[in-house]
């Protein structure tokens, strides 16, 4: 049984996570911390996981979370990077849900986020945890940087094509649609039912901190910098991301449903649809799947691709839980087996 | 391993049962029948199910049924009566998911359901699927009546007091709300999300077919006849229902939190909230469970009584693994211990 | 020209004062006053405003507001109390759509607002403004206090029944749904779009502000003290109240129907539907009309009456306008008379 | 009075066009018809024009539709092209918000419709209603073709730029989110609440009707063919269209904002947002408002442009109301100066 700590665990990212964990055959929940709800029973907090979790909230305790074999950060961004050596130091693994250690360009990290960054070589030895690209390294990474959720969504949909060449990569284009939950659970009128519901918008279209994260690891996989307009929208719904791609196709010639297919065949979270499918994101609600689908509307060189993921999930708890599994050797779906609610 | 088959799964009720049977650890399924849908792969109906069911659906063939060990009927009311006497003669035991044999009336069944019943002997050979009431019977029952929505919730809720004969049984008020997807896939102009979104509304309030069954079944609790008014509500949502049940106490000196909880300590999916809770139907979406909650505002003798479910799981199909669960004597909660999907 | 100013007016019973009081022909809106977005362009927080009002927020100006001929105050309980006499004073009239003058019995006021009321002598001259039970008062008075959403609902639904005395006034039961912007624009846990929308609850079981509101009024109306049971329930949506009353008639061979089509004859914004109805909230949404339905289910002597009203109109700022059109000898529906959007 | 008729409109546009037209000062409705819902009174159908229209559905009949002046199909596509030219010869004028007229190019009317066009002779006479860019020749129209909701959200956003040679027409994108409202009202399982409700996904990606409706007036305005990739997404709420564009600009010098704010300065439904500015489709729900805004991320030269309208009021009804305000002489904004209802 691998020995789990949370820290920082009352957001939706937090409560997901519990839930992944508390139904995961080879976890043993330790503690969840949270100063603002130290004493709180986190079943009096999500009802969901009365009679499956019954830890309460305790005040962060970092001898205890040592005693741990891994610990998730469900932090605020720059929290995770003041505590996090001192429990590596001490041998425990860690998987930051925030983006501390997501970007490898301190500056630009340092710019997008507006504060110095605590520990650069931390970030330098952290690895990126996306399993489809980094499966090995994040066998034997002791620090995992968990992905964003539009990162994910968009990695995923354009990555093959980036790694065949097979599009001019200075004018890709994600047009991304997520549900509320990915603006976490803060009191906020801008997320309020009567803000939200009813209503569609953009937003962030001057600049969204995924973005510096998405160039970057598109321009690891391209091998060459990548160019990339992200519009983010804000959906009238809790789960759910919708990423749609553009790319120029430098050759129309290329059969893309099999170079996808191929390239996914092994990933045990990435499920390429048949042509001619449209994925809805309810496909993949409370699940750790992406699902994508390939389209050439009217034959011409502009590619589609549609992406989908839960953003609590495969975008936020779920990826954590995969990455999770594979630094310790489990079977990689292990707690992640389960079937999404529709409808 | 259950060889289970299911009749008529492409409704909601079906494909929940599908999710819940596909992840059950002792169930094989063996086919799944419908006239219109034959041919088509059930995960293109329902892409949650892609990976995790590969059937296709098959035209209705009861020799095929024959072969298996439980036959579930997920079809309109009026269907099951006819089909289900051959597969009880060849040893297979029944669980009908829809009304043909939840009322023992014959007449009053008759009157509700405008048509004439095929098996009144069968009606009275059924055993109603309510766990926490006939939970010895449905274990030898051979044909098991799977209750409605609404009667689950409004039974429940109402149980310990009709049990105990401490309140006015004449006066029983059932302020029921429930979401849209008790009113099944069909293609149905009332049911549209430009119809329910944004809106709320009462229906049925002159009757509803789950009156005769709620009234039935509390008047055999309580050893009398029990006077109910019933009034469902249409929820802008998909899953849950909740039960808002008010009754007049005779006595008011009877600690009813602690009764509820007597009663239903052994019961794994009826949870009594402490005192002062409000439970939430997300609180059992995806669930089994029922939720309840007691109130005596004002300290007067209403007695309100709050109960939760999800109308697709406890409310049907949950149910119904259920009570396979136990006619197989099988733990009870196998295949019903996912978490609620939250938020 | 009436000469109108608003205190308080960045919450939504503020915007949809904005939104009926811009399109009034016979208003003037002088001024908008807001401690906090002084300076703010009201059409810029609410962009359906834009090109409708063109005033900015500005700071509370006694003198100012001394220049209105009205002024309405929605602004948090407590607050108009203090501010008031000032402006009676001066002549001017005054609307408040919270709590402060609503409720005649000045203990139970402090009960259940937790605060001591800073002029009870105004509380005794205010006239509660429901035209329906009140119009010739309000065509007199010079400070209105605007009913509260669920007691307009509840009132307006319970009324013919309690001045003809036909049903047994110690046990009523209200049964009360309504959307999240009843809430407030308050930045909120509990009313985020992830904690709200797809779920359903009641809340406040044990007892709710407007518990005292409505009972004090139903009783004024019944000459004599009911007894209530208040049961409110929050929708996941945006606008609409629904009560589901309950009572016990004395006499079930009264005309109810035709009952309340007479007590409402001359009603511009209640509205009697044909028998056998059942009311959306939809039906009302945006626009200042109550529409109710009558039920006695199964011939039984329980009535149910069916009662909707957009809780942010004819529950707020429809009916405060509806009271300003009297209180100034205007046409009644002046400035009320759109049509609701459906769907 | 403008005598008005309504060919077909128990539709979610035909309810709309009476909503507008019942409180349009300058019309007298006189009959609306609709053979499947022939004696049915239009407000026990639309609760919500209850007291405002007192009109029934009637059978079709020519005779009494010549009594018009204006006669607006809100039928389905292929009716109004047989029906029109005898009202047309007997004077009265036309506007269909189906798309019988939109497209000039004939063969590409009948490849994408599947149908032999009626009568090309009219396509040919008839007047795109888009008042943006066809005013005079509205004016004078004896037939006017309604624009589709998707080609005026669209078409809006891109005119300025096409009008002028900015961009590169060749690789124009245009990623569209539309409420199910566009869908229409007929009982269909694919927008039903529960397939619609907390999911998103894209639709008709290989090739939508719209599609060549929005090149062929794209390209008029352009002078030139344009290459558009158009992707439409079903949302899960109920009305709002959002149309977020994509062009590569030749020239990044141009003040775009300016460009915008002159070109539509006298437009009276089209409002250019301050520069950074997010439109939300709440802001033009039920008003005939299209809000633009333009944002160049990073300074890049992709410029991006965001178009929200309500699809059923400047998408279909609306914008059909002020057509006819422009072909009888009147004020254009005559019935169509309501605010918008928020939240």
């Amino acid at each position: 049984m691998v020995k789990v700590g949370i820290v920082g665990g009352t957001g939706y990212t937090g409560v997901e996570l519990l839930r992944l964990l508390a139904s995961h055959p080879q976890v043993e929940l330790q503690l969840i911390t949270s100063r603002s709800e130290e004493g709180v029973a986190v079943a009096d907090m999500y009802p969901n996981l009365r009679g499956y979790v019954d830890l309460k909230f305790t005040a962060p305790d970092t001898e205890q979370l040592k005693q741990c074999d891994v610990v998730f950060f469900a932090t605020p961004n720059g929290v995770a990077m003041t505590q996090v050596r001192e429990l590596l130091d001490a041998g425990v693994k860690v998987i930051d849900l925030a983006a501390d250690f997501r970007i490898k360009d301190i500056d630009v990290w340092q710019q997008w986020y507006g504060m110095q960054h605590a520990c650069p070589d931390l970030v330098a030895e952290a690895v990126y945890g996306l399993p489809e690209i980094n499966r090995d390294a994040i066998r034997v990474a002791k620090l995992v940087a968990n992905p964003g959720c539009y990162p994910t969504a968009v990695t995923l949909g354009f990555l093959p094509l980036l790694e065949e060449g097979l599009v001019d990569s200075s004018g890709l284009i994600a047009d991304c649609k997520s549900g509320a939950s990915g603006a976490g659970r803060g009191a906020n009128v801008g997320t309020l039912l009567c803000e939200v519901d009813g209503s569609f918008k953009a937003y962030a279209v001057p600049g969204h901190r995924h973005l510096p994260e998405i160039r970057e690891k598109l321009g690891i996989v391209a091998s060459e910098t990548v160019g990339l307009t992200f519009v983010p929208h804000l959906l009238p719904m809790i789960r759910g991301i919708q990423a749609t791609l553009y790319a120029n196709l430098k050759d129309t010639s290329v059969d893309l449903q099999e170079l996808y297919e191929q390239r996914y065949a092994d990933e045990p979270f990435v499920d390429i649809l048949p042509p001619g499918s449209h994925p809805e994101t309810r496909s993949v609600r409370g699940g750790n799947m992406c699902r994508l689908a390939l389209h050439r509307p009217q034959d011409g060189d502009t590619l589609v691709v549609l992406s989908v993921i839960d953003n609590l999930v495969k975008g936020a708890a779920g990826q954590a839980v995969q990455n999770m599994n594979i630094m310790f050797g489990m079977d990689e779906t292990s707690g992640l087996d389960m079937i999404s609610v529709l409808p």
